[in-house]
């Protein structure tokens, strides 16, 4: 997608260690206008009738989930970090390792908001060894319920989440893909997805 | 604002220790149409042209903030609870005590998104004991920005978070308040606001 690729280019920032620091739009402030045309691309990828519900993670893919949502006119469900007191027992349940924060976190979804009904189109902002994405379909395949696709803003494309993912066979979708990126000359090198 | 009204009543369970489990549409599975309809009556409650940033905190005022956000054309940010390693040493920090987790956060917010020129709205889904909103409220003040409202979806009128902030002269709008609640019973009242 020219638009968030333009705007990577733009304001992100490339830092050792693979870090691509994206918060001047994505993940700590948020740009709103470009979340809407992000999810206007999504459910141009995404046209199957039957997603009825698009999960996501906290904190970072709720708000592109919500406002992605509006596109599909369904709720969305977002996936608990840790067990909280206000969610009933009745959960499922996986565990998600966090490449940013380096720990492992419980990752939870009330049993009332997925069922073997439901089709589900999974999104988060960012893919990269897939530990989040995979989380999230574990919790979707314990509810028996649909996996439609999967759709990330920007996917790391020189980790294997991506891959191993379509090796599967799922329909995963990613507005941009860096190949590249290198923090000495802040160079960023996109996959042509056309 | 009647509709939120009914889908608490509709909807909301209430729970012993004065909870109110409002997580089949407003903060684990999320109503996106009512967040719309919620978006549009924060822009009412607060017309003020000045306002040029919504400020929030994960995890569940992010999708309420990102809808509203629409309808005030400018960006959303969320603070965020502990250190990251993508977040620049730059940050302001406060501590926040969690009613529902009982535990004390530390909440950050880089400086590179508040500064002295920003006019911000705080939008957050539940005001209780006003812990969140008065961290939030910190964060705005040590950048020397300016809070030109709060903008709550639920008010337990009868915690002191709501009157102590209003009695500071802050401007509060709170869509539904609850004045009271019990569980035995499942009756929620509302105190009238027209």
């Amino acid at each position: 997608m020219q638009l968030l690729e333009d705007r990577i280019r733009r304001d992100g920032l490339v830092k050792e260690g693979n870090v691509l620091k994206v918060d001047n739009f994505l993940n700590h402030q948020m740009d709103i206008e470009l979340f809407n045309e992000m999810g206007k691309e999504f459910r141009r990828l995404f046209p199957q009738k039957e997603i009825n519900k698009i999960l996501t993670i906290e904190a970072s893919g709720i708000g592109i989930a919500c406002v992605a949502a509006q596109y599909f006119h369904v709720p969305v469900v977002f996936a608990k970090k840790s067990q909280s007191i206000n969610i009933d027992g009745s959960v499922y349940c996986t565990k998600i390792e966090s490449f940013t924060h380096k720990r492992v976190y419980d990752v939870i979804v009330s049993k009332k908001y997925i069922g073997k009904d439901d089709h589900v189109l999974i999104i988060d902002d960012f893919l990269a060894n897939g530990c989040a994405v995979n989380g999230l379909i574990e919790l979707v395949q314990s509810a028996g319920a649909t996996v439609e696709g999967v759709g990330i803003a920007i996917e790391k494309g020189f980790q294997e989440g991506g891959k191993l993912l379509r090796g599967k066979g799922l329909h995963v979708e990613s507005l941009a893909i860096v190949d590249s990126m290198d923090a000495s000359t802040g160079e960023i090198v996109f996959r042509s997805q056309n």
